[in-house]
């Protein structure tokens, strides 16, 4: 059976298409998940691709990763800067984690600058719009099939 | 129909009364949606009033509020100083918002001073106690029917 | 005869109207006048409205205050934002004292969002626009009449 | 009938012996539990022993705290240094409370030294493993037989 | 008739001369004055040359400078580090004015290095002493004859 | 002719006696005078008493103080902690200055702390009440009449 | 012969029991070291409990501890927030170190709120009192039964 | 003729594969030239591989990258922390930039978490080694068909 | 019998005259000794006059003050800006303390210009060289006079 | 011979009339050399203009400039805010500076409001355009011809 | 008779040899002390070599160096970073003092990284283990010699 | 052969003798040169001696020293408090490092007292004067014939 990757978004970005189009594009969190599914397959990879308001669902998910799935692939929205529970329990789980963003986090106000999340994070794209998923599958399933430790 | 306007109270609030009354007066706040509800009919608006001690459940409802509701008077308790995802649901949703505190933050502990709610609101009414949640009503009766954008 | 309220406008104040509508509208310092004059008489409060540019005068007017009037509305303009005079006065004068600004000084610059006026204040209005002035009556309206201790 | 204690996890903690183990070491939730039951029967006192990783599912249950139980044991994880709507939920609930850590968290990251759960406690203890459990127990017996005021 | 520029000098200015002059300069005000007039004759502009030791009346002049000045140069004095007041009056006047200090305030005390006045000025010329009025009238000779906005 | 002390008093100090007396003492301002003048009297020396709640009023009589007295004693209330102007006027004074404060501001609210007169006073004298003004008359006595430099 | 296990106490801790009782409690350090005497027998421990009000001293004591005691017990006092040196002879001697204070440092002053000494502690007990001690001694004790490294 | 993109490397890249191989991996520059030239090849893009340890040599490059290149990928080595003229250079040629690097900046030094760069990038690709600059070029190429605006 | 007082002397006070004597005058502590017995006497005073480099002495020397002094003098050098310890022992021994300094603190380097001691002081006389201690001495007469409690 | 200034570019200043010209203008570095040259000819001037990306040869013409130059006029573009070797060349040549800047600096990114150049310059103009380079031209000449020490 | 050398040696350093050999090396202080007096004797220096724990200590033997010694090398140990009162020791005694830490101190914890004798030493050296003691020899030896004033 | 060492002098010490003499000495550059040629001699060590105002020509001297050189004293002036590259090429040679600085950095601007260098280098030698380099040469020809690893 193919590896899988848990695709993880956080609060409100169940709102794409519909939130500040201007900084996150019209694209609905569905289509980001279609084409995630399509990308994943033509890479020999399943995916479980889920979105929450609730930091404690996220960290459940999190958590049950373990033995489900090969990689995770985090878009935290919000939590990104407030949740040490969601750093603590991608830390726990031990899996290859890739940070992703919409927009360039870097260029937007001061406490939107700085991520929990990637203290667990092999590493991050951000700014690349839905692209980003797709090149954090490319780089997931180069990981996932290469033998070693995780981050 | 009436215009509705949908007023979240945060995590312990449903504590009011009980909690720290010299701080939060000795009304509950149940006294206070009745409150509500009956200045609300005087200015022709309906009242959608509700409390959660859940960041996740607070976003869902602000989330579920466009094309329901007209305006919002959110008062987020403890995760005025914490919750940047409601913040974010709070500026997606694009309707005027009120921000309301029982307790003048301005005078509290420093990491109550600062509130991540105000950068999505039209403004905020604080340390007036219960009233500040009927003074808000009446701003916003004025909003919604003033042709115009939000916040 | 009827209690009395004395609204302090600081420094720029007697601007409104010509001085950046997009933040501050288009009335004039003449109008709030007006309505709250017209508002006060409803809720059968006498009303003195001044403005000034001399952080000394309007410490003056604090002072004076005690024994003439019932309660204090202040928008101190930028002088919220530097002057412990004024903060040293409204404390002094021990009446109930309304903070009011236009705009919501939570979403403009950093030095904007700090207050000394609010640790002399019940509570504060802002964001409102003028309407924030008529709240601010029907507040103190209630304090005034309610027996019991001022801030 | 036997006074109680409610001890609370927060996030993460229902992974221990799994996760970080160099840190947190090998023992099991479960097996803290056990401990804790065993020792408090010593001590003639009930134990609820809960876990949760939803901040609004522990507020909640403090709460709910008041009349069931005499103290509450509190090991807030990641949740420690986030959530001021925990520590309002404990000032509340004006019950003696004891902050348990397992790890020294003077000696971890930044962001792990600062407690807002500290506000509403008696008292700390922290790097001691699962027997800070026992400890936190002892105090408390101690302190929910005295009369006089909680924390 | 000549355009008009308003030349405005704050606080202990009236000294000059006589204050520091290790840092200063020798010159008086009523020179720089003179020397202000002359040089303005020749560019064919009209001076109003004014000091005040008063926050409040640099801050009316400002506000009635609209309709009877084409510019502004601005030494505010020890009021350019700590007067939002006289900021926010030459945000209102919406004319072009130039910064001038005699001294590199760059090289001062931190407190003097920055600015509030800066926010509302085209430019700032200082540490060239006297000079830096004539420099400034130069400039804004140019600027009142340039059709198009103010700063 | 006796030499003359200038003691200069800002804003609100014409309150003492009913302005917080618990933190200020019951004694009011013209008692204070009427104390150092006979004090003064005591050590030869004349007495000119002022006060204001006018910074531009208290920087104007500090630079008149050149030539008419000997010295002066400052009590610049909320101004010592505002006031760049105050300090800019005193230092181009060039003469002994003694700082006097009430209360122990060392003790109070942290922008209370930092004074910009103690950069042009001698020394300071603090939380010793009106007794303060007359210790500094000791001094100011001593320092008048020793020969060489101001501060 | 029993493990021995040094309880160093630090300057001002002589005082217990006259000092701000409402803060440290009525019991004198006499009380607590007959406490830990008794309790520490009933552990199979001895016990070597000492005050000073030199750090160098202390200091001194804990290099003299190593080959003579199993390990500390230290409430610094004061200099839990000052010492540097305390803390470097604590990490020299690399014994465990359980580090007690009377109250809880998290409630008091910022400055108190670091603290050196639990750099080189395995745990810390704080604001359980005189208990505190005996807490500790249950840990350490059994830390030292335990085989394996220190701190 | 196929579109064209610049890829710049900074200071001490020359050296990969050499330098601190746990950090930065074992693959020379020269390998990653040529993994980027055949990547681009199937993209249908022409590549400009560079690397400089001059902060001058990069900045001209950067100038002269408008009208002969289509886009460019930045790995500024430690310029990318330092190098304001960098970014100056950047903003000037107005052309899609994503940054990449080769670690995760976001869990090294404080210093080097901060980019200047990246207030002229689309986005950043960080921590995925050399892949980053793969999936660099595959965003690039996607945004540089795209009619529109650049950054 | 006259009522005492303690004045404790710290660090480095004892090279008086011969250490930096443009910072702190010519006079030697034997001096200030002497001038303080002969003023005390005037008084109707007893002075202890005490000196030491060794901050446990100091600490010490105000325990065993309570019962035998009416009020402490103290000029405790740099332990002024390190001395937690000292501080504490001046809260607990419960009598009037005035602070003194010879040189003005607030005009030094910023380590000088924050004082524990001040927690703990009545007042603070500073920049008056030896003369302060003995208007401390005046000051102090007064209090130990006045009937009522200490700090 | 007339007396020579040289005038010093930094990087990215060779992208005027190019580079975002709503905040730098249209006109060239060209076109601003070329109006310094004749400016400077009326004043009785040599003009040596330069500009360069780099740091080093920016030091190394700033050293080169002792006598051969009677003062420099330094527009140093971003390295005004990074780089300390250029200040430290300013310093050492011992020459009169004058620092221009196009823009005003102090209403752009925080880092661009500290400049290190002013350091070793008499002074600075900004946010007068490329006028600011003639301003400073006249201020020069009359400092050349002064007699007395540069800067 | 040859000029003398006090070398003195804060907290700890007693312990060499015994203390984290991995950073200390494994040298004693008694193989510093011979070192020294083997080297000192080749440079025509005496040497007083000391060692002491306590901060009051190593301040009189400072203070009592003027006229014994020649010059200082302080290895001040933790007290480097704590001790204001031997900066001021140190500065008092007006002779030349060289710096020595074995470690570098500033690739170390933040606090160890600020030295307070470094404020009262010509220079420091760092990092070098016991041969910094020698070099420090050396670099006195020659200073001692040449005529003119210590640091 | 003999050994060889690198020693990299950074922007403008090539002015050394001419550049603010009080703080940098007489000396000039070639001089120092001449001196560490003789001292490395009498050590067995052959010296490469550059200096560059270019941070790039320094990096890339750095990176070459491998293989060429048995160790690095680099002086880089006004680079050693802004370079990052710098120290990044000082990581990658692992080669050891001793840095030098002919002032006391620790005592002047506080932008001069942090060094990246340091991050990379054995230890710093400054204050000393151009001593400082031949007391690093001692250091390093110890360093270079004890076998064992680099920093």
């Amino acid at each position: 059976m193919n590896p899988s990757v848990l695709i993880l978004n956080g609060p409100n970005l169940n709102l794409l298409g519909a939130r500040e189009p201007a900084l996150y594009g019209t694209g609905t969190l569905a289509e980001i998940e279609a084409a995630c599914r399509a990308h994943a397959r033509g890479l020999g990879l399943e995916v479980d691709f889920r979105q929450s308001n609730h930091e404690g669902e996220l960290v459940t998910w999190v958590q049950e990763a373990r033995g489900r799935h090969a990689g995770l692939i985090v878009n935290a929205g919000a939590l990104t800067h407030t949740s040490v529970a969601l750093l603590d329990s991608l830390r726990a789980v031990e899996l290859p984690v890739i940070e992703v963003h919409l927009s360039n986090i870097h260029r937007r106000e001061p406490y939107r600058r700085h991520s929990y999340i990637a203290e667990a994070a092999l590493g991050m794209i951000c700014g690349l719009g839905a692209r980003g998923y797709l090149l954090a599958l490319d780089a997931l399933a180069e990981i996932v099939r290469r033998p070693g430790p995780g981050p």
